[in-house]
């Protein structure tokens, strides 16, 4: 059924490898966080998984085990960091589903109210305001329960 | 920081009691799947703990364990029951960010070419489609790897 390989040289792979750079947020022998460079709202973030998949139909259910909870503290530290009034997690399964990067990510989309949520992976955030996020994300996970 | 607190009539929670009837796809001693009432897409599930949270935001991590694997389960599950084409998995946190029920749920969207997505707790299904859909979900998780 899963038939699809692994792609290794897809973004977040090379992302994962060092080959290119990311606004991180948060790192564990499992799991790394950082900025989506083209965020549907201020602070959107994503998380992923440090052993490949292509998705979740795919992954091996032990990857799971340190996913949601790195999830959850990106979404308190994002709902903290920005005055968030909510946030959505959102995770695509295959191109028809809006997936565009095929290594399973998660992502922490911060809702602000009266503001429309932006297309997915259509506009590119300027660098010098994803670093920031990454600062007020960073710091507000020191608050982290 | 996650000071409201759980609401125990909200109307997972009597699902979960039993005090109302639900379309059930799965059920292990921490998790419950179950067709959404107002689907989004034809074979929309949703995937709930048993132990009371109201969202992501303030679950036990413990919760999690289970959870994401079921949620597996349903997404392969609901992808060959329908012969969907991918699968959106999405989780509300807060009213603002489209939370409507505060018992945390996770989405399993089934997603079609060419068919958009139909608003979130909009249209009620009918409820013999919905009887028929959760028997092919079961149907088709005998056949998860």
């Amino acid at each position: 059924m899963h038939g699809t390989p692994y792609e290794p040289d897809n973004i977040f792979a090379k992302i994962l490898r060092g080959e290119i750079p990311c606004h991180a947020v948060y790192e564990d022998d499992h799991t790394l966080a950082f900025m989506d460079v083209m965020p549907q709202s201020n602070g959107h973030t994503l998380v992923i998984p440090k052993t490949p998949s292509r998705n979740l139909l795919d992954a091996d259910p032990t990857t799971f085990m340190w996913l949601l909870p790195a999830v959850q503290k990106i979404a308190r530290a994002a709902k903290r960091a920005f005055h968030a009034h909510g946030i959505q997690v959102v995770q695509f399964n295959e191109a028809p589903a809006g997936q565009t990067v095929f290594h399973l990510h998660f992502h922490v989309i911060p809702v602000y109210e009266g503001v429309a949520l932006k297309h997915h992976a259509r506009t590119h955030e300027d660098a010098g305001q994803l670093a920031h996020n990454a600062e007020l994300i960073r710091e507000a996970m020191k608050f982290n329960s």
